[in-house]
């Protein structure tokens, strides 16, 4: 396939995420960057994301959204890339993608916005308590140099970027799980390449939203 | 891979979901009930679900947890069953997985428990409003039979699981587009066989968690 891949991000985002997976990619992409407010709820943008939301990418016919379904999506599509796991490995790969991807983005968010859960709660919400979540997420990644098999696959991509911006944001306290798996991940040249062009990309005065 | 399958869960739980992916799957299985409370944060089962919840399998050696993780990882690992998408619907295989186990979830858990989000945090949360992302879902499977290209897949035992039992309990409206698509699914054999055996291993004095 030689179908243009079109990338729809803002320098402020999860697009991030998204960014770093293309440059691992080492295919050719487009950026669009799509200001916050009335261009990302614009017809236009609304046609590929109707949850008026980046990131999002267009590839051929394919309209993808969500940060974790474009890694896995980008990751199976372009299999030289070598960023699938192993057999081995796949049982880890969609299970700390899903995690990450469901209760822990719950759980984070629960917290930043001072929402408690009661017992009950905890019970029916995916993400249960906050600090369960976070403790799951410490034990997957505990003595491990990948999160899924032996090598730097996708997952390791999204994964890792929710703890190397939690630990930086504040949101994940930086435990030395934390610390120790991201050590091992944020000095790719894939990802110093993305966080370069996302300081470029950067306004002045930031609008921090998302 | 002759490897048993054991699957963990309760009747009543997302475990449903994964019993139909079993069901469809033409795979023996094990299945081990766990119940709610102390049995289910045991030393034995926390060491394969950290999180304390049911659905989990466990196929080898390998222990996948996440009822979305678990349809992708079975449908890879036996794709002679034949829920994997071709190609062409793999974006909306990924987007639609994960659009449900993240933001539509999150949207809906949101809403059961009376929380509601700020104009900020609608932009900063995944799920944003859950009248948008309700909308999203609906648009998703409008006219549609199948969520991810033309044949059957793991996406629609989990999107449709999420649908069907959604306006079962009322956390979504019957729409007409969920009714149509819903209706499509729910008479499969292996849905139906899943439906008669949750009904039999109910507990007469149901205890109504997750
Ligand atoms: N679940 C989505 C979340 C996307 C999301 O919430 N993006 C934020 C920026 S990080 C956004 O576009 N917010 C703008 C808005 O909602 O108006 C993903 O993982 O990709
Ligand atoms: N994100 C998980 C959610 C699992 C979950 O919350 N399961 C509930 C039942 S539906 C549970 O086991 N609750 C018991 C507890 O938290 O103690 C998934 O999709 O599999």
């Amino acid at each position: 396939m030689q179908e243009e891949i079109v990338f729809y991000t803002n320098p402020w985002s999860r697009g991030g995420i998204v960014h770093w997976m293309l440059e691992e990619l080492g295919q050719p992409y487009r950026m669009v960057v799509i200001e916050y407010g009335p261009p990302m709820k614009s017809p236009e943008y609304l046609a590929i994301n109707p949850m008026g939301k980046v990131p999002a990418i267009r590839h051929g016919n394919t309209v993808v959204t969500e940060a974790a379904a474009i890694c896995a999506y980008l990751a199976e599509t372009f299999p030289e890339a070598g960023l699938l796991p192993t057999p081995e490995g796949r049982g880890d790969y969609y299970r700390w993608l899903f995690f990450t991807a469901g209760p822990l983005e719950m759980a984070l968010s629960l917290k930043a916005a001072n929402f408690t859960l009661s017992a009950e709660q905890q019970m029916q919400f995916g993400c249960g308590s906050c600090e369960t979540a976070v403790d799951t997420l410490a034990q997957a990644v505990a003595g491990r140099r990948y999160i899924a098999g032996d090598s730097f696959t996708a997952a390791d991509i999204y994964v890792g970027s929710h703890i190397g911006w939690g630990m930086q944001f504040g949101t994940l306290d930086r435990r030395p799980e934390f610390e120790a798996y991201w050590n091992g991940l944020k000095d790719r040249p894939a990802h110093r390449r993305t966080e370069e062009a996302i300081a470029k990309a950067m306004p002045a005065e930031p609008t921090p939203s998302g």
